[in-house]
């Protein structure tokens, strides 16, 4: 495993044939455990059990499966079918496949056969996943130079929530690929790491990535970070993004609104990244942005104590709470323009954030990128 | 188990001789598990395992714990000791034990046998359980009066924090006591519980506390808070509190002060409940609040999956985190007076909360109450 970033997923070429192969999420950080998927069933099925997840990595993971089919002689058009459908609410997912079915398609029109087909349809995907890395890096360099701009000085403590690094994107992530490379830059003094409940993203994968990364880091409760911030040891805030309305309110994990209230409070900056495909133009304002509700069992069961193979959002752990007890168990929350200083897009960055601001990143990328996904999120 | 209220901690004559019986919190809330103990060394366990828990019940326990030593005849100051040093930090246990003694040494100084002394220092503890139980009916009280002004018309829905009801004191509560006087005046339309992590004393004890009185509740992350206030649905925060400041500043279990700014953010009040004798006059203000920083594994690891008998807080469960990482676990914050609407107390309401209302309200209580302790905590 290379130093560089952790291979989360990727398609290698072996003796016996193709294979995706994919780093088991749900085995994280205890084990680092590579899953071998030959086939489609075997791919779906890991996207199932969670063991491949984060919006645009799910992306790479249908265009990658799409690709094998096609490689190894399956239908085509049945395994997009498949992939598109492992979970019906992943966006990204169904747009990897069907770019890739497409790619494999137009080919076979324009008269090529099965093989060269299979070529171009993982050209497509190789593309989608490049682009990804792309947006990745780009994101990274707007950050920095903002963070730059926005806290002068360098040795920056950063807080962040959930995970938006290496193993929810084809690069090196969003909020935490910023994180990234002003660790890099030797800029980054402490990265605070909130546990992010009730799936732990946090205290699960941020700290496997920050640890691999060398950096300095601390994990805390979510309610801990208002201690941080009255002792005056936040610098930034730096989250990611579900969706960001046309207004530049945004959606994202359970848990944000709180750090931007507390953020605004305090006088830091409170900075969203995302990929430019985040932004959807046809929700007007933050308020028309669905919150999808979980399962109640996310928070009063142990939902990671559980079978090896299961994921930790499979529940069914022994409970914390009395029988019976209802839970309010939003996945999101959304926080108003208003308390966000900026939004880092790979398209350029959104400071102030207003309607306007938006609106020109989004003809930027309308322009440069047509052939992108919208509804690309990053969760 | 009488439907009124919990029995968490009593003092019985058996058939077999005098015993403390204790309702097991590290059980909860799936079994309701009594634990017996007719000498101060289980009762000392019982204490250490925090099969017995919460600031002003510890004093309970060390005053009958004294009194059972008594009665059977035990040296009574080797048990005033072992009671006392059970804890080292509550500052209760080692009163409520020294208190009891003391009334057994003057009974025996006056003259009385063994036997009329014993009589005397279980009077003593009784005595002290009794004032723990009016000092919470006069709380909640207060504080449904004060709702009542706050938030006229009834159908209220009450956001809390950590557990603050019939598990840690001798009588109702103190944040949840009011919350219970409002549910009996049929005014709760819903308790929102925050599983205050790391050691979830919101899912597990004040949901169980919730639940056997037929309140409708729903349990939360702490994270979730912030969608709740969005959504307009808290109308009023109760908490309890660990220390108050002379300045009206607030020491609680940590997540209180991000519930304190969401609150002001949103217009809503922000209610704390104690006995008097938690405001401490020798601290000036917040800043001088020394904040207890735990052990790293309560956020790192699994605390709650153990080995019977031992408590959530010990440890030892698997690691949630990559090996070797730091926690920033602070048991406490504290919330500036700005942001506390009212301070209800047994002797009666700061409000607003200001240097000159504590200083009236700790005056009030300096004549009435002067036998009690002064450092009885909440939580």
């Amino acid at each position: 495993m290379a130093e560089e970033s952790v291979p989360v997923l990727c398609y290698e070429e072996r003796p016996e044939g193709p294979v995706v192969v994919l780093l088991d999420q749900t085995r994280l950080p205890a084990r680092e455990v590579e899953r071998v998927c030959t086939d489609v069933p075997a791919l779906v099925e890991a996207i199932r059990s969670l063991a491949v997840r984060g919006a645009p990595l799910l992306g790479l993971a249908g265009g990658y499966g799409v690709a094998l089919a096609a490689a190894r002689g399956f239908d085509v058009a049945d395994a997009a079918e498949q992939l598109a459908q492992a979970r019906p609410t992943a966006v990204n997912l169904a747009y990897g496949a069907r770019r890739v079915q497409a790619a494999y398609r137009a080919a076979t029109r324009a008269g090529a056969g099965p093989e060269a087909a299979a070529v171009r349809a993982l050209a497509e995907a190789r593309a989608l996943h490049r682009e990804d890395a792309e947006a990745s890096d780009r994101i990274a360099e707007y950050g920095s130079a903002l963070l730059d701009e926005l806290v002068p000085g360098g040795g920056l403590r950063i807080l962040t929530h959930c995970n938006t690094g290496s193993l929810v994107s084809g690069g090196k992530g969003t909020a935490l690929g910023i994180v990234k490379a002003v660790h890099r830059a030797g800029e980054l003094r402490r990265l605070w790491v909130d546990e992010t409940r009730p799936l732990l993203q946090g205290v699960r994968l941020t700290a496997y990535e920050a640890a691999r990364e060398g950096m300095a880091y601390s994990v805390l409760v979510d309610g801990a970070a208002g201690s941080l911030f009255a002792a005056g040891e936040v610098d930034a805030v730096l989250v990611g993004a579900d969706r960001i309305a046309a207004d530049g309110s945004v959606a994202n994990k359970v848990g944000t609104y709180p750090l931007a209230v507390l953020a605004q409070y305090h006088g830091v900056p409170f900075v969203v990244a995302a990929p430019v495909t985040t932004v959807d133009l046809e929700t007007e304002a933050g308020g028309d942005i669905e919150v999808e509700q979980r399962p109640g069992h996310e928070v009063t069961e142990i939902p990671w104590v559980r079978e090896p193979g299961t994921g930790p959002e499979s529940g069914g752990g022994p409970s914390l709470a009395p029988v019976g007890a209802q839970a309010y168990n939003p996945a999101f929350d959304v926080t108003p323009s208003s308390l966000v200083t900026a939004v880092v897009t790979d398209q350029g960055v959104a400071f102030p954030v207003t309607a306007e601001s938006m609106a020109a990143l989004c003809s930027t990328s309308r322009k440069r990128t047509s052939g992108s996904a919208n509804g690309m999120m990053n969760a």
